[in-house]
């Protein structure tokens, strides 16, 4: 008879790193996680969260969520559809629209859920949906549980994204969803001619932008940036990267986000957001409107470092965003030069096979408005060490010129 | 040329409900939600929550909440995969697990993604998975997710659920899952005979007991009950209910954990749970431990309006736990029923076709450790008051006849 759980017991792969003391994953940080973090008892310059503006431990924002669980509590209990909605919902779904630039927006629990919701109510069976291979894990399983069939088109290649959706019945239904800013490689979805195209073909648009807001377009997103707001249908974001919280909101035309609202049922069979969760957001929606100068000094940050990575002799890809995948090839390689950055003091993200292709491991950077040059400096310092001691950079200057 | 958003143009169901001012859903809530909240002004009694211990309120959760906040700021900006772990996950895995009776947990951001990351972990394409017909939405999303076949049984049916059984391929992996306390019905899953069969049959057995985790077997959930811990495969519980929190685990062997920690996409591509929503489900759990008598309050306080339903003349169905559906019939007359409650006072949850089949529409109440009476006597005048005014007393006796 066949056991479910047959696979699990053959499941060695982590537990042999584990053993061989290069396991990465699931390792904790304790305290604060701002430009300096903790991790197992060494103080780390943090360059590998996705904390853009620096404002989870912004006093505004603490105070924010310490008044919400002062005034509502610690939970709500239930789903926005029935007991879980509270003004402040209401309220940070209205600011969200009017942030980006859309009639209505709707919050969700998670921005996985976000995807998850949207996708599979606006899809059904006949319909087709398109994405970029580098698009989010959260799009593939929205496609996987939606009926619609699924297409992918060549990491921000137009060419094979007219191929795709020109093989497809002119009839059809069709969602093309691409990243603003790809969470790996750092770079920006080419939305001009993306709009172009599936203007052309018939095609609804949708932008993950969790990487993008409070980023790009000074903050206000990847279609900001681009002057094409109105011409995107819907515009996705996140709370877990530049707004200090978690949860994600999707945003569009009214009718559309109030369809949304009736039969996404991830929004619908799931609690709501905590109102501290809630009010954190607002309040880092507050300082990303009012000081819109964060966002230039994380870039100001971000190009001090693409600089120095190149200087040094890395390879930092096609990166033009405050994510600067260092590439190193190699993932056991890769894996080492995480442990000795993490001994010299740098926190960064090792991405190895299947989240890179073979060959392809990089160790993940970013950056936050916080970072002082002081910080950047030592993780400048701790790259070049690291580098020549594990003989990475003439590596580098090889994959330079292989890319 | 197809339009994906054509349907959106004819969905008028919630304007239309909304123009006749008979629309229930997503309307907030303002200051805290105890066992009394505010909802448009109004003061109301709150029946319709899933706040079964109170503490979403409790000064010791909130103060852990703020603390957290102080300590850790407001948003981990990662995935416990990468930069998202903080050692309070790790001390919220290992509580939870004692906690339920086994060896390993695993802490997700939300319910919804618990069920939908263990589901998809652990079927494959050639596998099926078993539900009740009444299981909760998100399980039935990851199952649409997961790869493997899907198949329904009667809602608490083992005649059903036997069937079912027999009919499938004996090699093939098989997966039960059930609710250990159906959230809308109020009714515990008869989980000896679950377990009983699907022993027979070489099935695994999850019990979702995301409304028995603080309310059945003492607050130790709905196996610990039965004395089946050990027999059951899997725990899945939320903290958005009896937790005082946002998010969910799974419990289970060890290397079942370990596996699912590294297959379930909706952990490893997802923000972890921000420190104050760990922090203030971990000391929600502190309380349930130390205090097992506010379970019990609980219970009295469910039985009480259970006997004061039924002296009224209301039929609660086939609950025997603090959710007390009280059972209308008539979509239309349950709205009108709760708007008329509201106007007395009481927050119920109305729940109308899809959520329950035609002609079944119900109120769900349900009941926390901090009711006093004197807020359950207010909730049973209403009803009074309602049932005589709308004629639901002889409709819900006759419907104690009809189910």
């Amino acid at each position: 008879m066949g056991d479910l759980f047959d696979k699990v017991h053959g499941f060695d792969r982590a537990k042999e790193a584990i053993a061989a003391g290069v396991y990465p994953y699931f390792r904790a940080l304790s305290d604060t996680e701002g430009a300096v973090a903790m991790f197992e008892g060494k103080e780390v310059v943090m360059i590998g969260s996705n904390n853009y503006l620096g404002l989870t431990t912004d006093p505004r924002v603490r105070k924010a969520a310490i008044d919400a669980v002062d005034r509502y509590g610690t939970s709500v209990t239930g789903s926005r559809f029935l007991n879980g909605t509270l003004e402040l919902h209401l309220e940070l779904d209205r600011r969200l629209a009017a942030y980006v630039g859309k009639e209505a927006a709707l919050v969700f629990s998670t921005g996985y859920q976000t995807n998850v919701g949207t996708i599979t109510a606006i899809l059904s069976k006949s319909d087709y949906v398109i994405i970029d291979k580098d698009d989010h894990a959260s799009i593939v399983d929205a496609c996987m549980m939606s009926r619609a069939e699924m297409k992918r088109f060549l990491h921000n290649d137009i060419s094979s994204l007219e191929r795709v959706l020109a093989d497809l019945p002119p009839e059809a239904g069709k969602l093309v969803v691409v990243d603003g800013v790809y969470s790996m490689g750092g770079d920006i979805a080419p939305l001009p001619e993306v709009v172009e195209i599936c203007k052309r073909y018939g095609a609804r648009i949708m932008v993950d932008d969790a990487h993008g807001i409070g980023v790009t377009g000074m903050g206000r997103g990847t279609a900001h940036h681009f002057g094409l707001t109105d011409q995107v249908d819907l515009i996705m974001g996140t709370f877990s990267k530049s707004f200090a919280s978690i949860g994600g909101f999707i945003a569009g035309d009214k009718d559309v986000i109030h369809y949304i609202q009736h039969n996404a049922r991830s929004l619908i069979f799931s609690a709501a957001l905590p109102a501290p969760a809630a009010a954190a957001a607002l309040a880092a929606l507050d300082i990303m409107e009012s000081e819109p100068q964060l966002v230039q000094t994380m870039w100001d940050n971000a190009e001090y470092m693409r600089a120095g990575f190149n200087r040094i002799g890395y390879n930092t890809g096609k990166s033009n965003t405050p994510i600067i995948p260092v590439m190193i090839g190699d993932d056991f390689g890769t894996v080492m030069a995480w442990h000795a950055l993490i001994a010299e003091g740098v926190y960064t993200n090792p991405v190895v096979p299947p989240g890179v292709p073979p060959k392809k491991s990089l160790l993940r950077t970013s950056y936050m408005a916080t970072h002082t040059h002081e910080h950047l400096d030592r993780a400048l310092k701790a790259f070049e060490v690291v580098g020549e001691r594990l003989d990475l950079l003439s590596k580098g200057r090889e994959k330079v010129a292989a890319i």
